[in-house]
């Protein structure tokens, strides 16, 4: 994927062989010397990664990212660390800070190209996601991404597919103290495993023995109910050009023999955040989508969701004669209520009643919130006299017990009015069964309320 | 990016060739050795990207293509046709039953890997919006799939990047039958174009005097705003490892001179069919969490949307001590309406009031329906005066013009009374405010009715 890179460093000669190395790879290259440039790039969304140095005078690299990766509006930019540092415990720093890799200079380029496109292309797939997510920010939903970038990456349930005891063993120890290990050794297993349990991550050896551990993460991430799933591969020092095929068909990261405990806990946390920002968007998205067709009150269908399923019931049923009924429920004295005690009571009322109705209906019918105090029922398949008997049900229900309202101090005893109608053949659409459904009410209503009423034959 | 590939072809020893490349290059692959199979697996979301054999006893390969690209559950997956076919009259029937490209046998691998996994990363992008579009239509918002599907991929606005005055006039002529063509010889020019301009597709020829056309490719594929303009490169037959260069980072399709302007015009099609397919999944989900914060029958925001922005803007105003008022709007016996004239006439008022309303607020207020009749107007950084002036404005336009309803066969005389009032230092919350307005709202009624009453000083 071709991707606007963010070079920041504060030597000139080093900007501008990276520059020209990844503009040969026809990457967009910018470039900036110090940290408020970089971040000010960054939150422009300028950019769509960061190749960071850490030894700058003011504002180090490790401190640019801690930055970048607390902001809601940075935290999805991968950052690469590429620094002359060469100890563990500044690596360690600079995945601790948050960094996606650090590469150490002499920078191998094969590797810093693979690392740049697999991140580039990892990005590129959630971007789509972070618009919607920002749409639904921008709608008053909350701030989704504000939650995601909170993520800890703890408590996961990892899958490690090892088969050398002594590995599994010191692998799975250091990461038990944040997660829950499972090992496994067969790589069949390991694939059956992780199509059906319940993984956050998965950690494979490339070396195992007579199976090739690369297929493996491949077969995991064509997979598509996993497909999301956060894949790392741990290979020997040897295996470079493996451990690059890897990050080019879309493994998210990878550790080498002999695996540093620390490196091991930081780089995991770094992808299980990542992927849980992405579930939280996701979930964001639904959510708000969710709304759409939902009664912030009752938590019923709303009108629209009604509108639009009865439409679509109606043209289904029609040509196989399938019944279609329908009820109409409007709560007795609904005003009475609210002036006695209070629109707060009646809000009360109105959820306790939607959750009766709840009870006394199946999956399949529609419980839609029609307007105040009124709600319908759509029964598909439903013949007049069974419908009328679900009607009585729940017209009985309703009066049977009365509504504890105000934490149960209060009891309030409600009835319900229901009118029943059914789809007639000659039926132009559903406006015309909903009209003798409101017909029904209307005389269940005038001849003394607490009653349900079919259509007139 | 990983990805499932399914094969499909009636020779064995063909689909064995094929499975071992692919699975050299780490694709899970699946095969079919005929047409129904091949739909029936694409049906049930088991494979990314399709490669498909046209002679083939029975449904052919065409036909294989043409029922996967109508259809709305497959439509979105890439289809390469690889046959031994090689007139081309036979590539430009593959393209014109929509697929993504026609390789002709023998295969050049190195091509054949650069197109699958081009195309699988353009699908990686998309499929995330699809899963959310696929919600929205589980909620009953209609099908954007399947309106998607529709699209003709005609009347799309191109730019053309091609400084060889005869070739720009013949590639021109050719799309100017479905199209409007932009000709621009200069690469510098055709970036702020593509950026400033409004074009729906991009054509940048490879061969351009003193500049790589592939930078110009890569460069407006990095551009934030015009990400997702699919771009295709115009290549000499000796240019393909810089057309497969371009595919690897992201360059949508390819056509080599001499162009033959029948394909030409079936790719362009293809790549706009795709990428409008992308922006309605977009739009429908974009739709759909617009109208979770939408009331359905006035347009206006709905409960939802009021709570979550007056939430933060209170919580904004506070330490800053900025002022907000608040207009709680109730139609002066609104039942009679709906007795004397039926709930559909009720309706229209609602929806006459509300637009009536929206004349008289500035673009930041927020205008929302609160209930039955009742809309509640916050209106930032407004003091009382202000906020009693608007509201005694809104009384007066309300009550000035009778509202025509029925087709405007009938005249209405409405009035509304109005409830003022504001933030207070002390308030604990908006819903301290929200009371305010409603006790000053029930002493404009009890006062009389098409009142405005400023809350108790």
């Amino acid at each position: 994927m071709s991707a606007r890179i963010l070079i920041v460093d504060d030597l000139f000669p080093n900007v501008k062989l990276l520059e020209t190395k990844l503009s040969l790879e026809y990457f967009d290259v910018l470039a900036a010397m110090n940290g408020p440039d970089a971040i000010s790039i960054c939150e422009k969304g300028l950019c769509d990664l960061v190749l960071l140095d850490v030894m700058m005078p003011g504002m180090d690299g490790f401190e640019i990212c801690r930055r970048l990766k607390s902001s809601p509006t940075t935290a999805h930019l991968p950052v690469v660390m590429v620094t002359a540092l060469d100890q563990p415990a500044d690596r360690l720093r600079g995945l601790d800070a948050g960094a996606d890799d650090f590469l150490t200079k002499p920078i191998d380029d094969t590797a810093l190209f693979a690392r740049v496109r697999n991140l580039v292309r990892l990005k590129a797939v959630t971007d789509e996601l972070r618009q919607r997510a920002l749409a639904s920010r921008e709608f008053g939903m909350g701030d989704p991404l504000a939650l995601a970038t909170a993520e800890d990456g703890q408590n996961a349930s990892i899958l490690l597919v090892e088969d050398r005891a002594s590995s599994a063993e010191r692998l799975s120890a250091a990461l038990s103290q944040h997660h829950r290990v499972t090992v496994v050794a067969d790589p069949h297993d390991a694939l059956v495993l992780a199509i059906e349990g319940d993984f956050e991550l998965a950690l494979v050896s490339l070396d195992l023995q007579g199976f090739d551990g690369l297929r493996l993460c491949s077969q995991i991430l064509s997979l598509d109910r996993i497909r999301n799933m956060p894949v790392m591969m741990i290979a020997e020092e040897n295996e470079r050009a493996r451990v690059i095929r890897g990050l080019e068909f879309g493994v998210h990261d990878y550790l080498l023999r002999p695996v540093d405990r620390n490196e091991l806990v930081a780089r995991v946390r770094t992808q299980l955040r990542r992927s849980r920002f992405s579930e939280t968007l996701r979930g964001a998205v639904q959510a708000s989508m969710e709304m759409a067709v939902t009664d912030g009150l009752t938590g019923l269908h709303n009108r629209r969701y009604l509108d639009s399923h009865l439409a679509v019931l109606f043209a289904d049923a029609a040509p196989r004669h399938r019944a279609v009924s329908m009820l109409m429920l409007d709560i007795d004295r609904f005003k009475t209520i609210n002036d006695t005690y209070g629109h707060d009571a009646g809000d009360e009322v109105l959820r306790s009643f939607a959750n009766r109705i709840r009870l006394h209906t199946r999956e399949i019918d529609i419980v839609a919130r029609y307007g105040g105090e009124e709600v319908v029922i759509i029964l598909p398949d439903a013949e007049p006299e069974a419908a009328h008997h679900i009607a009585e049900r729940i017209r009985e229900r309703i009066e049977a017990v009365p509504f504890l309202i105000q934490r149960e101090t209060r009891d309030i005893h409600v009835t319900v009015s229901i009118g029943v109608a059914c789809r007639h053949a000659d039926d132009s659409g559903p406006a015309d069964m909903l009209k003798r459904a409101d017909l029904a009410l209307y005389r269940a209503k005038s001849s003394g309320r607490n009653r349900v009423e079919a259509e007139a034959a």
